[in-house]
């Protein structure tokens, strides 16, 4: 029983993951997703998945102790279903008993995105922090706070919304969940290419629109945008420090209500990397009370990819050793 | 063993109360800081409020099984030191040990606005619930998470700092922190009164001149601006809306932060009651997700003036308890 199984359970993909009781990934497998042939589907998938995991690094089944998934959107830890998942078009989903049915190992859910934090605070870029505040920069932008090894929820599992604060002064973009100026319509690789292709639209010149010429600018992304700002395109500079700024605003509420002593950044948005955190952590500065600031370290996630898998394999194993 | 001794020690007053382990005041008794003579001073009167308690109620000392004592400022409860609290000039108080020294029981010491909203939490308007954020508007602005009866204290205790989100676009006064737009600046007491008197000084007509015609309007009080609005006095309806709606902000941020299922609202500021609480609520329901606005319960503090007695005493024999 020293073994135990990750999943992270995306819009698009799905990865798999043999993880030791330390937070080592052993081999993982990746397929996409297909929700729209419905959760049912995805189950069976997950199940053949786990089967092949445990074929090809010959492990016994009865080696491995739990399974732990991460799913987008809210998720009720407790009775191990997932409420809302919109780009899974999942609601009131019963994901930790579905898996258990197929492979006959105990199984526990939890949002991908606090279990990428939780990942990442065990045995990443966090540990040793005792109060951890990890945000992820990917379609969306989410955070989850994790202190002395406790993850924080709130009522129905909802605290951590750091991509719903809204800045209607700076930012007029209607989001996904009915308000306008949420930090996420911005501060996220979909933002980050939107507010390139809004300004280009707008008549700014920028190298992406030659970039683009001969297809859409529909098709920038951040990671183009990047590209763009390393040329040192006027429309991605400021992109890449207005995105920063409104990031650090972002950050410096959460820091004042959570006072983490670490702050990591993990998600696709992270590979922006300095282009980013520079305007951030300015911006951030100036926004907090120096004591927050003065304790505060701030650092990328250390496994970009496969936080999630760890952290809810090593997630999954603390709750069933619980149980016993 | 069955009482409990609660202490609000506050920069103007210190008040001593016998609680029972219900969390029923039985008695207390009230004196000034006097917190210009030191830290011993204070400390010797506290002994002798504590003497005076017991007598004035025939309660044998060895009936007390515990003392607990917020106080303001930054907090280490668990070493019982008081690191640092302005309003009292104290620095690295060994707080809990002082008194401990003095009364022979054991006491457990944290921060006054988490000991006024843990007291709500155990037995005032927010009993029974699971989630919840409380804030006391007083001189400054300050709020504590309570989550299934735990306190949230991130990293040195100083989580929950909500009059230090801040406005820099709305608000601009700068703040005892040495920033500029924190909100406390304008939600609280003082922010209150001061905005009032800006707006006086700036050739705005207002009632409160004549009230104020003999003596300087430095001595306009929130409770003035209060009764100002109940004769629809522009300015005090100016001042009241515009710091509703701000504190509504700060609100939505931290719903969003926390996702409380109730929000306790404490502190001699809430005493304006619905003159801030509708333009709070109408800012809080447009700015945070549906999602969070409709589960979610408002309510004033119900031991308005004694939450912080009966929240550190019940603390304190948790405390106590949980070392037997």
């Amino acid at each position: 029983m020293s073994k135990l199984i990750g999943m992270d359970i995306g819009g698009t993909n799905i990865v798999c993951g043999l993880v030791d009781v330390q937070g080592s990934l052993i081999h993982k497998v990746k397929q996409p997703t297909e929700a729209l042939k419905g959760s049912g589907y995805v189950f069976d998938k997950i199940g053949g998945m786990i089967d092949q995991l445990l074929r090809e690094t010959n492990t016994p089944r009865t080696d491995v102790s739990a399974v732990g998934a991460g799913t987008p959107g809210f998720i009720d830890p407790e009775r191990g279903v997932t409420l809302f998942a919109g780009n899974l078009k999942w609601t009131d989903i019963p994901t930790a008993e579905e898996i258990r049915r197929r492979t006959g190992i105990p199984t526990f859910i939890d949002n991908d995105v606090r279990m990428y934090v939780y990942g990442e605070t065990v045995c990443g870029a966090a540990q040793g922090y005792e109060h951890v505040l990890g945000i992820t920069i990917g379609t969306g932008l989410a955070a989850a706070s994790v202190n002395r090894g406790h993850l924080f929820y709130g009522s129905r599992y909802m605290a951590g919304e750091i991509g719903h604060l809204i800045f209607p002064e700076q930012i007029p973009y209607t989001c996904g969940c009915g308000m306008t100026g949420c930090l996420e319509t911005v501060a996220s690789a979909t933002g980050i290419a939107r507010q390139a292709r809004d300004l280009i639209r707008s008549g700014r010149s920028s190298v992406l629109r030659e970039w683009f010429r001969d297809t859409s600018i529909e098709s920038i992304t951040a990671a183009d945008v990047s590209k763009a700002y390393d040329v040192n395109d006027p429309v991605a500079v400021e992109v890449m420090n207005h995105t920063g700024q409104l990031l650090g605003r972002g950050l410096a509420y959460a820091v004042t209500l959570y006072s983490p002593d670490m702050i990591v950044i993990g998600g696709g948005g992270a590979l922006a990397g300095e282009r980013l955190f520079a305007p951030m952590r300015e911006q951030l500065q100036q926004s907090v009370y120096s004591g927050y600031w003065e304790r505060l370290t701030i650092a990328p996630a250390r496994h970009i990819d496969d936080a999630g898998i760890i952290g809810s394999a090593l997630a999954a194993g603390q709750r069933q050793a619980a149980m016993n």
